[in-house]
């Protein structure tokens, strides 16, 4: 699986392995939050956020970062003089919030790592830029942006980079429970949410792919386009539509924000159960050229980058037509492409015939 | 002030000034998180901490880095075959929580940011360390260490090394007010708690310094130990300190982590006072070696590196001797060091007849 991704310098294989290792520690440190009177969810371990009870209130917790898609931001610029910084900025919280609002915690407050490798970074427009998109998508997440952290870390990052993360905290509302994966049930309709395009995975190969083609970042698509002009396409937030599923009643069984590993992150929840997608959304083009031009197989492809389905809500039998309704009356292209099935741990895109099984995505 | 520094590729200037339009900004986000009816006390921006009210209770939360300090044990790694690791992440924890506790928000969950430049960094013993020192810090702490992300940013990160960083949730006990800088009143007295060593702060300055030195991280101390063995000593966690404090009812009126600025950090609060500080506390040979070798003036010394006093706390007249012993009773070095007067907003170390005034710390 994704050996051109790995040619492109993510290893997924060893840092899956490395996160496994710390997640067994964090998993012994459950009981050191009971001095606060904290209880850590430990269902929530291997989750996108963690959830933990404190003082009556139940809130989820992440810190996720936006990977190297701020490189080609900073190409692009070299190359066009445009300055892109402001969707990097809403990417980055894109990226975490997203991860909150998938065990239903609604983020209310964003903190801030932006880390450059030398303070001429910051010459120019691209720091208020970086700065206007992180601030409008934390808006769009219905969360205050607290604070953070901007360092300049010279020799460690590199002199014209900038590594940027973000940590949120979100609140379960009391009327809900935190979207663990137990709710989970044969049944359900699986709503693949659509993506704008590349959002914050798959940086490192689209950089590998643009490195190879003599155009570069300018290369064309089909629509007249640049590569590179698409490749930064802000992310969606997908908060919303959480957050209005949660108020109508909907019954959200789980969520999954699709990042890293593609629609196999469909099987995220530690649940033994088949997920069949009978439906695949429009792909952008710009994913449609990434897998081309890295000529990645429809397995690697959808096992990699998002591909049209940038977030997945698991819902009631039934529920899928509403939860439609509510995405597209927030702006959401939405459908209902899936049911969840008794059987094994895994993913069957009945349209490609292709099959992920659970070996193919270990996070525990 | 600190040119020496800067000349170690750190430059406060305008890192301070970026630091304040992202401030700035995040400012205007207050309201934003009304939708999940959360608040966000703006008196806490500029603290090392943000406090959040939600649902009844109230958190303090925070992101913050490690800096530079792991490009150190990696090369003392390269140099003797050890593996200072573990420190490092009990460092990386530190710099966290003790910011975190500076609110009066008792931490109970930490995620980390572990961020290399290439899967190899894997290799060998440093990951095993690394994690059991995040652990072992996350216990002294008393916080669960909920999950994080370790991505690999080929690149954008160097090869070599790892960037740190880490976020916290904390929790001011229902019976305390969070400590944002209105409690500070003249007569308040100064307890400084010594450091361990540089801690998370100065790592680029310590770095330009062993380049300059023939035997470089080698280069022995009076003591014998060698520079880089010293350097990498781990830091001090302070929560334990400020749990205590609140526990026993001690009137501590503010906090201050002793990071980047030094000393300057005394009058981190957005407050019209004078922080005179009587004695100052044993310098770490290895800052005194730095602080040397540097050819800082005692001024930029003790306004760039923590020089001995690693987190301070302002407290009631006459409680300055009971938090001294209750900080002994926990296996903190302390003592009442000062006073908090009436007058312009700045820090004077009289043992040193240095002062620092208002413009040499504009974190807002």
């Amino acid at each position: 699986m994704s050996s051109a991704y790995e040619r492109a310098g993510v290893d997924y294989a060893t840092l899956d392995a490395a996160k496994r290792v710390a997640l067994a520690s964090a998993l012994s440190t459950t009981a050191f939050a009971a001095r606060r009177g904290a209880h850590l969810d430990d269902a929530s371990r291997g989750e996108p956020a963690v959830v933990v009870e404190v003082a009556g209130v139940t809130i989820g917790f992440v810190l996720e970062c936006l990977g190297t898609k701020s490189t080609i931001a900073r190409d692009y610029e070299t190359l066009t003089g445009a300055d892109r910084f402001d969707a990097i900025g809403y990417d980055t919280v894109a990226a975490v919030v997203n991860d909150c609002c998938c065990v239903g915690a609604l983020p209310f407050v964003v903190n801030a790592y932006f880390a450059t490798g030398s303070a001429s970074w910051y010459s120019g427009t691209r720091h208020a830029s970086l700065v206007a998109g992180f601030r409008r998508a934390c808006e769009d997440a219905g969360a205050a942006w607290g604070g953070g952290e901007s360092p300049t870390l010279a020799g460690l990052v590199a002199d014209e980079a900038i590594d940027l993360a973000g940590s949120a905290v979100g609140l379960v509302p009391a009327t809900a429970r935190p979207l663990l994966g137990a709710a989970l049930e044969p049944g359900d309709e699986i709503v693949l949410v659509a993506s704008s395009g590349l959002h914050a995975n798959g940086a490192s190969l689209a950089r590998a792919v643009a490195d190879r083609l003599s155009e570069g970042l300018l290369a064309p698509l089909a629509s007249g386009r640049s590569l590179g002009d698409a490749l930064l396409d802000e992310s969606v937030v997908y908060v919303s539509l959480v957050e209005r599923a949660l108020e109508r009643g909907i019954g959200l069984h789980y969520a999954s924000h699709v990042t890293g590993h593609g629609l196999r992150k469909l099987m995220r929840a530690d649940r033994e159960l088949t997920y069949r997608v009978e439906r695949l959304p429009a792909v952008p083009e710009v994913l449609a050229f990434l897998a081309e031009a890295a000529e990645l197989s429809a397995r690697d492809a959808y096992g990699t980058l998002n591909m049209g389905a940038g977030f997945a809500c698991f819902v009631a039998p039934g529920d899928g037509a509403t939860l439609v309704e509510v995405a597209r009356d927030l702006g959401y292209r939405a459908e209902v492409s899936g049911t969840v099935e008794s059987g094994p741990r895994r993913v069957v895109l009945e349209p490609l015939d292709v099959t992920y099984d659970a070996d193919e995505l270990e996070l525990r």
